[in-house]
């Protein structure tokens, strides 16, 4: 049921988004599942050396993107429409940051995934999100 | 570390909230997790027999504030101040509906507890929750 | 452009939720914008007199979905995809709740609005809430 | 009651944030408002030349966090514990973003701010979002 594997995800990844594919790095993708990792560099971090909200936010996004993708095919259009993010721990200094994202559902219009993010070798989650994307008719 | 067994909750919920403590069970309880059951009845549900929006906010609710209390002991005085829910899918007819509630963060002012809905004996969930309470000082 | 007016609204209400119509009333209807007040009775309250969250839950999910209705005409089939809600102040004793409500997207398919509750009488609102709305295609 | 003005906001955003800072402008500040400017760059863009959701949620938790700083000074350790948005239209192409920030409470602990994103001289917004900032105790 997987239509994009790692090397189909990051292909994907480097065409439709050139200046912050060498940000991200799939783990692992599976069904309605995939884990990203987000590569730690100076423009995510915050003065303190944390990484920044936006950058929190946008490896949610793109965790979940890709994880519709990998069920659905490379369909570049699918939206965000809604996103709640709960930030609960401050990330670990120098560390990259590793999203666990599950699909909850992948309907023919609207899909709904869950992400929890930690810091990487640290147990407890920096942040949790929910995302809706929106899936534009075909054709 | 759990402070408060299914009796213990149970008998809380009763003295706390005497109106809909009868709607309510907890079917298991452990560190940072809770399992809860809306005894589904008429007053529960829209017309044509699925669960109410508002019942579903109701049982995240509570599963979220119960499993707090499981673990710092009986304070009434903890109180919700965000909720993000995302509703998936229609309840089955005539189903109880089960909350798997988690903690992600139990902090000295915040806890935040994720929730999962289902109809009891269905798979795909019907809606989830995020829920923030706010825990007030002590004494 | 207002499609239905406050008596065709509770004519709605009346016959779609007949439990729950006569706890609720439309104090004003315009183009994208509603308020609905809540009657409070011993139903809504929570131990100690204030309204429970469950009973504004309901309330902004109800203002959003009529001021929906008033724009494309009574469609039944609308149901809440998304809710966001913070619970700011606790609500005055024993006074009705008033919903403000303006829709800030009404598309093909979604529609969002945005509701702040008041305790009548009390100008801080006591919540916030943002919903989403799916609106099935008609026929 | 405002405590730091325009020129203040500048200064305070240069020294804390002095990677981002040049690419935000307070348009106004006011009792629990203000507005801000996001002066769109090649760097804030999606392909196809849209700004993208990270760089939007940038713009909100920002104007709420100096809105916040407007009322009760500089102290740069409040932090975001909950962000909710909902996308809504696809910004304008090349054009300035303008976030309109609200603020709905103000607490000891906790603040809550309302924003509405819009593209400069379109009047339907782009996004809403609502955030949480926690507010350290002094000293």
């Amino acid at each position: 049921m997987v239509k994009m594997d790692i090397a189909a995800l990051h292909g994907f990844l480097a065409q439709a988004f050139p200046q912050v594919a060498q940000d991200y790095r799939v783990e692992s993708v599976g069904e309605n599942r995939l884990v990203m990792r987000l590569l730690v560099g100076d423009r995510h971090l915050r003065p303190g050396g944390t990484v920044s909200g936006p950058a929190i936010f946008a490896l949610a996004d793109v965790a979940v993107y890709l994880a519709i993708l990998a069920m659905i095919g490379p369909q570049a259009l699918a939206v965000t429409t809604n996103a709640s993010l709960d930030f609960m721990r401050k990330p670990a200094s120098g560390q990259d940051l590793l999203a666990q994202c599950e699909l909850l559902k992948l309907g023919r219009v609207l899909a709904v995934g869950e992400v929890r993010i930690f810091s990487d070798g640290v147990p407890d989650p920096v942040a949790r999100a929910s995302l809706t994307f929106s899936i534009p008719p075909k054709g």
